[in-house]
C-alpha cells in the first residue's frame, strides 16, 4: 500500500488512534463474472472472504491468461502476499509483474527500479497513472498491490485482501501442477477468525504502534499487538503452520508482517517488547517458512528498511537507514519438521523463482553478494 | 551530560559527523592542592588520567566532607557513572546526591523530581543557576555530573572522567571499610587504552551512531560500534570483568552505556546490528555487573527511556516513548562465577542502597512495581 498517507493524512487518524483506510476498488476478476453475479453472496470485505460475490456499483473482470499486470512492491508487506501466493499458484506466466522502488514520493509508488524509470510493460512511470486512467482524479489512496488491464493501462483492483483469494479460486485453470490448497474448504471458518485477528491485531497492529499520535494511544496499540504475538507463540508450540500441517493462506498473511517485524517494525514503530528473534516458536516458525520457496525468495530486506525508513519522515526526519540488523540467521535450521506435516499438503513445492524475478544480490541472506 | 545540545547546536558536529563537545570546568577536588598543583604532572585528558595535575586556569578545591553536592541525573550515563562510583567507594556521607529529572529542556537539567521542584540542598530549579553563581552566562555545556560547592552554589567542575578517578585518589580518607580497588597501579597503562577504546568507539560511539548527519557517517560510525563491541565479547570470554579478576573503573565506564544498550541505544540511535541480549559474553557479564550492589541498583530505566526518547525531538519528534523492551531478564542467572575472580578484589562488596536514594519502583527489574 502507501504507508506515507497514513502518516501525513488527518483524515487516516481518528482521535489519535492511528486507522487504516478502507477505501479500495473492490472490483474483482473471475473465472464466471455471471455465475458470481448471480451468486448475491456477501460482498468483499476488508478482511476478504473467500465465498464473495461483488460489492454494488463494482466491476467483475474475466480470468484471462496475460490480460493482467500485477504491480506490487517488493517493500510493501500488503503487495509482498500477492507476489508470495502468485508464486505459490504458479501464476507467474499467466500474470506478470510490476514492482515499483521502495522510496515514493507523495504522488505514490514509482517505477524507478526499471530501465528508464518507466515499467517496461505499461510504459507508465507511475502507478498514479493507471489509477487516473481508470477514474480522472482518483481521490482515494494510490497503494499497491493494484491488477491493471495492460490493453487500457487501468488499475482494475487494489482490494489486497480479495486478490490473493481470488488468485486461489478464480485462477485456478492457470495454476501450475501440483499448487497447494491455500484455502482448504473445512477450515475456511477458523482460518477467518485467524485472519481477522492476525490482520487488526499484527498486520495493521504494527502500524498502529508506529503511527500512534500520543504514549496512550502507542501503549494500548503495544499491549494489543503483544497479547497477539503471545497467542500466535503457544499457538504455533503445537502447530507446524497456522492452521495445523501445511501452509494456507493466513500463513502467507502473517509472513509478510514477521519478516519485516525486527528489520523495521521492531526500531522504526517501536513494537519492541522483544524481537522475533526472542519468541522462539514465532521466530522458527518464521524460518521454516521463509526457507520455503515462494517465500524467502520474494523479499528484498534492503528495499524494506529503505521504504519505511526514508517514506516516514514523520517519525524518522533524518531518513537514515540502520545497517543492522544481522539478517544472516534466517538461514539458521528452525527444527520445525518434527511437528509433522506437509508445507504442500497435497501438492508439491514451487519451482525455483525465475531469473528475472531475483531479488538482487545481497538483498536477501538466500542470495548473498556477488 | 546534556544530550540536547549534540544534536541541536550545530558547534557540535562537524561536517556530518556527530563530535563531542569536550569543554568542561576543569577544576579538581583533591586531597592536597599543593601537592598536586606541584606535581607539575600531565593536565587532566577528556579520557581521564589517574595522575593529572591540573589544567592551566582550573582550580583546585580541598577534600571536605559534607562540603560538595554531586548532581547526577540518573539517566545521563556520564552522571551515572559518578552515582556508581560513589556508591562502590562508599562516599554517600561525605558527598550528599542530587537527582535532576530525566527530561530536560533548552535551558537543561531541572530538579523536577524534588519537592518544589527545588533541589532539598542547593534551594535551585536548575543547575544552570549553579553554573551561571560559578561563571556568569556561562557559554558552554550545562552538564551532569556537576559537582557543587554546597556554601557558595557554584560549580566545582562538571569534568566527568575526572570526577570518578578522583573519587578513588582522592577521597580515600573517606571511603568505607572495603572499597574496591578501582584503578590498580599495576593495570593502570593497559585500562588507558582500554578506556580509550571504550570511550571512542562505544560510549561516544552509539552517539555517533544516532546523531549522525548523514548515511555515511552513520554507516561508518556502526561499523566502528559494532568492530569494538566483537572486541568486548572476545575479550569477556576468558575474563570475568573488563581487566581481569574484579571489577575497574573501566567496568564502570562500559556498564553505563551496556545498561542503555537495549533499552535506548539499540533502537533510538540505530545501534541495531544486535541486541546486547544476543552478545553471550557480553550481556552475561553486563547482567554479573548489574547485579553487583551499587550497579543495578542506580539504574532507572524509566528515566533513561524517557530522557532520550523525550529530548532528543530531532530524531524522535512524536516524542512517544517505547514501552519495550521486556527488562525482567536482567535477572537471569549469568554464570560468570566459573571464570573466577572475585568482583571486590581484597575489598568487600557496598552495603545496600540508602532508602532514599532507591530508584522507585516499577524503574528496574530489581525494584518491582508495588
Amino acid at each position: 500500500m502507501n504507508d506515507e498517507q497514513y502518516s501525513t493524512r488527518g483524515a487516516y487518524v481518528t482521535g489519535d488512534e492511528f486507522t487504516r483506510d478502507t477505501n479500495y476498488i473492490q472490483d474483482r476478476i473471475v473465472a464466471d463474472p455471471a455465475a458470481v453475479r448471480a451468486s448475491g453472496g456477501p460482498t468483499a470485505g476488508s478482511i476478504g472472504n473467500v465465498h464473495a460475490g461483488v460489492t454494488e456499483g463494482a466491476d467483475l473482470w474475466p480470468v484471462e491468461s496475460e490480460r493482467y499486470r500485477l504491480v506490487a512492491a517488493r517493500a510493501c508487506p500488503w503487495a509482498n502476499r500477492t507476489i508470495i501466493v502468485r508464486r505459490l499458484l504458479g501464476l507467474e506466466d499467466a500474470i506478470s509483474l510490476g514492482t515499483p522502488g521502495p522510496v515514493h514520493d507523495s504522488r505514490s509508488w514509482t517505477f524507478d527500479l526499471d530501465a528508464g524509470d518507466v515499467d517496461p510493460v505499461l510504459g507508465t512511470e507511475r502507478i498514479q497513472e493507471n489509477y487516473f486512467k481508470r477514474f480522472a482524479g482518483y481521490p482515494q489512496g494510490i497503494t499497491v498491490p493494484a491488477l491493471v488491464d495492460v490493453a487500457s493501462g487501468k488499475v482494475v483492483t487494489n482490494d489486497y485482501p480479495q486478490i490473493t483469494l481470488d488468485f486461489s479460486t478464480q485462477w485456478k485453470a492457470f495454476h501450475r501442477e501440483g499448487a497447494p490448497d491455500l484455502l482448504p474448504e473445512d477450515k475456511l471458518e477458523e482460518m477467518d477468525e485467524v485472519n481477522k485477528r492476525v490482520f487488526t491485531e499484527v498486520n495493521n497492529g504494527v502500524y498502529r504502534c508506529g503511527f500512534a499520535g500520543d504514549q496512550q494511544s502507542y501503549e494500548e496499540a503495544y499491549n494489543r499487538l503483544w497479547t497477539t504475538m503471545d497467542w500466535l507463540e503457544e499457538r504455533l508450540g503445537t502447530r507446524r503452520f497456522l492452521m495445523g500441517d501445511s501452509i494456507t493462506e493466513p500463513d502467507v498473511r502473517l509472513f509478510t508482517t514477521l519478516v519485516r517485524f525486527d528489520a523495521v517494525y521492531h526500531g522504526h514503530f517501536k513494537a519492541n517488547r522483544n524481537k522475533l528473534t526472542e519468541m522462539p516458536n514465532l521466530w522458527a516458525y518464521a524460518r521454516d517458512v521463509f526457507m520455503l520457496p515462494g517465500f524467502g525468495d520474494t523479499v528484498d530486506f534492503e528495499q524494506i528498511k529503505k521504504h519505511y525508513y526514508m517514506v516516514h519522515r514523520d517519525i524518522n526526519p533524518t531518513r537514515i537507514v540502520p545497517a543492522g540488523p544481522d539478517l544472516s540467521n534466517w538461514l539458521d535450521p528452525h527444527g520445525r519438521k518434527a511437528l509433522g506435516g506437509n508445507p504442500w499438503g497435497d501438492g508439491t513445492a514451487p519451482c525455483p523463482v525465475r531469473a528475472s524475478e531475483k531479488v538482487a544480490p545481497g538483498h536477501n541472506p538466500l542470495y548473498p553478494p556477488r
